[in-house]
């Protein structure tokens, strides 16, 4: 949904969750140990999150989405971007 | 890693990798039908996708990173932001 417009009366929101600091991130690990083995150096902290890419008429309730269903807020960390 | 700077001589990229158009989105189905049983009213197009942050010494392989290994271009499009 890159560049598209929301439809009228909603607004585009994206929501960014990664594990919290300290908590084991292994697809993380993963790719850093990938990318050398394919030739690219020079490549360092590597974190593995979801993104959730969603219109709503209410942009407020975003964050009580997060903590109820789109996030694990026990492991993981959330920020919501607000995409007009 | 958000707010943090990156190492020195290195940049902060993120890579956001969404279904391609088209092609289905489970998860992002699975969210749709299950924020409204939630009490979430008035959301729309919901799409669930990935997020990779890294650092890099050279931001100009990332898209050779994507295509190699972060992303299926089959049935992915990926998005690249420096985020310096």
């Amino acid at each position: 949904m890159a560049g598209r417009r929301a439809r009228a009366g909603a607004v585009r929101a994206r929501v960014l969750i990664r594990p919290k600091a300290g908590i084991l991130d292994p697809q993380g690990g993963a790719v850093a140990r990938a990318l050398p083995a394919l030739g690219f150096e020079g490549v360092h902290e590597v974190h593995v999150g979801r993104m959730i890419e969603l219109e709503v008429d209410d942009p407020s309730t975003v964050g009580a989405m997060c903590e109820r269903l789109l996030a694990n807020p026990l492991v993981e960390d959330y920020e919501i971007e607000l995409l007009g």
